[in-house]
């Protein structure tokens, strides 16, 4: 259910899930709230005015009676259960005057449409169960029970070729299961990987089970690994669940975990810890809704390729060395069960191709779940992160490459940079007169650091502002208590010691700008290479595909703002989310959607940005905010003033 | 080197190979000599006269001197080295005059020519290899080390599609071992199995091994296993071993092994009998010309459907019982090493398929060698054993049937049955007027039992001297020393026990003539089942296969006398010896022949007889030397006077 906010004095109005918060709600609108203490009630900042509608207030213990009663509400304590009408107070000066509100455009864009994108798909699986009765063997008719078993299949399905078997177990039990089940049984056919591949028989189950069929999508992150059950019949998402790589332990990024792959038995833990996570994952998801592990009929996976390269425990060492080279990037259908996989020994698991060291099959599953490889129109497709990955192309051609952005997006080199969990700050504004912060947390807690998306608000409020200049150096001439020489050169003081998590004043340094700015300029520099690579210019795209978890969190015009996303039209944005994810659930639901994967894999070519001379360059004229070149970035107040 | 002998006064001449030992040829040749003790060269019977020529004689030992000077010597212990003219010396009756020989048409028919049976051959391997410089990765060109491989192979064979791969050890290793041969490296490529499935890359070695390619060929019988090393670059057997079946220990035939397999872990220790055999000709073969069982690249084996059933460790059970169904009949192509055999992990066993329980793949094996498949030509095509095999058929149409034919032809209740090694009776004559034995043993040795050679030989002569009737009962009124009432009914004495190895005598009963009856019956009512299944005769018949060792060392005259054979056209029958090894080493030397077994597989109907009324009433009619029915025997005597 959908509720409208409609902020007063700004005149904003926006569209929110029922049970939203109401600071959250307010910051995604590019509402400013003074909030100080990222949404734990204890400032007492957020005091807002209820109008019209009522909101659920969690606590009033910040507030008096008097001024619940006259319609006031803490609004990191608010949540919206129908729609109302919310006044900010004017915010009263040192001099004792209202501060005038300057409303600002809604920052947020909501997702596009995604069905012209990813299209449709049929329930198709490329697994898929026939029940069958077959007769019984007489003196006249006494062909072997595999025969019999194939002569009864064909009869069940005359059009398709004579499938395949060869797992020694099913052969080995095969009479016995037939004659138990007194020969009615359910075959688990797996589809060829080309069309022209006969089918494969690779389980025999007694009885009728055909309404049991289910497949695990799984995204395999260096972070998290996410597991999504399908019951394949349906084609509906049953059962979800999710959890850290327990690689994790080796190290937060591939090239740790390369390096402890090289070391002895490493590459054997590595591979253990991440089939560790895969089981608890799909014990989750079996527990969910009451099914056994060995129900699962596919595992579809994909992951970067070093992640591949562990799971199957290929050691990653030549990936990590220039010309970084893989050592595999077609994988083969293996069965789950020989990695240690809690499943069915007969159950397959397909590891989503990849097309270079740093272009991993991540990738190839999200382009494919979009459709890159189908359409006339040229996107380009960006899954920003430590390593940010590009691929720019239509249906007849396809260019992809891996920059190496830093870990600023995920929180690595900035001094409270943290992951995306409790106590992150995740939206950021600054007031344009006072410099005051409003402060929004993941989880409405203390703020206990700064997440990726918080970053990117943070610095386009500051640069907005005029807190900051384009090269990313705090203004020395504010006199403001929160603008400041600190330890690491000029800061900002996002929380003080008493309303953060960690009793001590959250910043955010020159440091930490020096390296926002460097990852988003690996990334544009990335963007312009790619396409000046095919002759193309970020004018002719006609979309632009943000891939990704972090992704998914960017604000458009901030990320524009800050030049780590390109300055154009609006409306040629789409956010994919999990792409990867995406493409897994759509290829283990329809198998002709899943060929099309083939054609991706075909069609992009790898271009190596590690020792490119014009990366360089454009890496270089990135390092600004937003570019030193602002006619690129056209709706730029520069330009625009 | 072949020598002509020439016997006098029959004046037969045959051609032997240098080496032949002297009383052999005479048998084979059919003329009698007299020999009692199988050729160990103690009765001293078998004394012939050296006319011209010279032989080698191991001993002179029974023989004095002086003899010795005029030319005497011992048949059993005289070796063929050059042409020589043989004298048989007249029989001294006991009335002084000498016994009229009476000489004999040669009854063992050579060979003939197997070339238009099973034609020529390529050296076109179903596993090749190819040596590749790879070209290292830079920069610019940093395609996984798989790709690059697969580019190299497309490059140097641009019309084949490009190869799969799926060992997971390969892929591990393959970024090292690339490496460490410094890019140069040579590919095992499993050519598909059908002719449109791409190659797959089984394995992969440093340096240039393309000189050594080397294919086993196994022929898993019941009884024996044999295995033929070929090298795949010149088609030549370079190395040849076999041994008895360790299976042996668990019962003689499949009945008693599928009995056994039926025990508690008893399929698992047959399993591990056939696989401990088989790796004892592995080791006999690569010992004999120095190479490794990991130079071994492919195995292609036969054997009959139980065998095949327990080399795969699958249950043999239902074979046993009505309506007799084999498991699986088409069985997939393994990793011999799976199973246990001492194979790199890469190498691929593949079993010929079968047709029924009872018609294996030795026997689909057999037929692809003479290429039924491929021919107008109507074939009977036969094997002789305790399960008799037949097959009738052409390049369009195949039925086949199985007999129980019992063990006789095995040594089974035979008295003094026993298989074919040193010390059985193989051949035998009986003097037509004194009723005394011509014995020949395999090995020159003192006469230890008959082998089925043997008791045929024994059996037609019998029959044909009128020692014993058409009914298999010894004449009553021979008042003979060898003929005699003994504990199993009336018998004949073949070896006094002075001339035998095992110090008794060695006789022939009528209780063995039932059984060998029995056994003969139920194969020829088997040709008849089948010919009429289809509307033919044995006149129809362009060519009669005798395959399987023992089909070997038939005498096609006493064959045909006992009624095992048909009689008709002798320039019809073709000896093939072992088919079911031959069609194993022609499918490892040419897979193009190799995938014509899929047409044998596919045209062959089983007919099962062992249910069948029409199999019963053939049977009974056969039940007589050499049928109730002369007309089917024109050749017999009866017929001729």
């Amino acid at each position: 259910m959908e509720h409208t906010i409609h902020f007063l004095p700004d005149d904003v109005r926006i569209k929110v899930e029922d049970g939203e918060n109401l600071l959250t709600a307010a910051a995604a609108a590019g509402v400013y709230i003074h909030a100080f203490c990222g949404g734990d009630g204890v400032c007492g900042k957020c005091k807002v005015h209820l109008e019209q509608g009522e909101v659920k207030s969690d606590t009033a213990a910040s507030l008096k009676q008097h001024d619940y009663d006259q319609g006031v509400r803490l609004a990191c304590k608010s949540t919206i259960t129908s729609d109302v009408t919310i006044r900010i107070p004017e915010t009263i000066k040192a001099d004792g005057k209202a501060l005038k509100r300057q409303p600002k455009t809604t920052r947020a864009i909501s997702a596009r449409s995604l069905e012209n994108l990813i299209g449709t798909w049929s329930i198709d699986p490329p697994v898929g169960k026939l029940f069958l009765k077959v007769p019984p063997p007489t003196i006249d008719d006494n062909i072997s029970d595999m025969q019999r078993l194939m002569r009864t299949i064909k009869a069940a399905q005359p059009d398709s070729p004579e499938p395949n078997y060869d797992h020694p177990q099913l052969i080995r039990q095969l009479s016995t299961d037939l004659r138990e089940a007194n020969w009615e049984i359910t075959v688990i056919l797996l589809h060829g990987k080309r069309a022209d591949e006969p089918d494969r028989i690779i389980a025999v189950e007694p009885g009728d089970t055909t309404d049991r069929l289910y497949g695990l999508a799984v995204d395999i992150g260096t972070t998290t690994i996410g597991g999504v059950l399908i019951d394949l019949n349906t084609g509906k998402i049953i059962a979800e669940a999710s959890g850290y790589n327990s690689q994790v332990g080796y190290g937060e990024d591939v090239i740790s975990r390369m390096i402890y792959a090289a070391r002895p038995g490493g590459l054997k833990g590595l591979q253990g810890k991440v089939v560790y996570t895969i089981n608890t994952i799909i014990e989750d998801v079996c527990k969910k809704v009451y099914i056994s592990p060995s129900d699962i009929s596919y595992i579809m996976a994909a992951g970067n390729t070093v992640m591949a390269h562990l799971l199957l425990g290929i050691n990653p060492r030549y990936i990590r060395e220039a010309p970084y080279v893989p050592s595999v990037s077609q994988f083969p259908l293996t069965r789950a069960a020989e990695l240690g996989i809690a499943a069915h020994p007969s159950v397959r698991l397909f590891l989503y191709p990849c097309v270079s060291s740093y272009v991993g099959g991540d990738i190839i599953a999200g382009v494919h779940a979009c459709q890159m490889q189908e359409s006339e129109e040229i996107s380009l497709f960006i899954d920003i992160g430590t390593n940010g990955e590009i691929v720019v192309g239509n249906k007849d051609w396809m260019v992809c490459s891996a920059c190496s952005a830093g870990p600023a997006f995920e929180g690595g080199g900035i001094k409270f940079g943290m992951r995306a969990s409790q106590g992150a700050i995740e939206n950021f504004q600054i007031h344009p007169e006072t410099f005051d912060p409003m402060i929004v947390t993941i989880g409405q807690s203390k703020p206990r650091g700064i997440c990726g998306s918080g970053l990117i608000s943070i610095v386009s409020e500051l640069l907005e502002a005029g807190v900051i200049d384009p090269q990313g150096k705090f203004r020395r001439d504010l006199n403001h208590p929160r603008i400041r020489e600190g330890e690491d050169r000029w800061e900002y003081v996002l929380a003080w010691d008493r309303d953060s998590m960690i009793g001590e004043d959250i910043v955010i340094t020159e440091v930490d700008l020096d390296n926002l700015i460097r990852a988003k300029g690996a990334m544009y520099a990335g963007y312009q290479t790619l396409l000046e690579s095919v002759g193309l210019t970020f004018n002719d795209l006609d979309r632009v595909i943000l891939a990704g978890n972090f992704g998914a969190y960017i604000d458009l015009e901030r990320g524009i703002a800050i030049g780590l996303l390109p300055d154009i039209d609006r409306d040629r944005f789409y956010y994919l989310g999990n792409a990867s994810m995406l493409g897994c659930q759509i290829s283990l639901t329809d198998h002709r959607r899943f060929r099309g994967r083939v054609a991706v894999r075909t069609l992009m070519t790898n271009i190596e940005l590690a020792e490119n001379p014009d990366f360089m360059n454009h890496y270089m004229a990135a390092l600004f905010l937003p570019h030193t070149d602002l006619s690129l970035f056209p709706s730029n107040k520069a330009n625009r003033s």
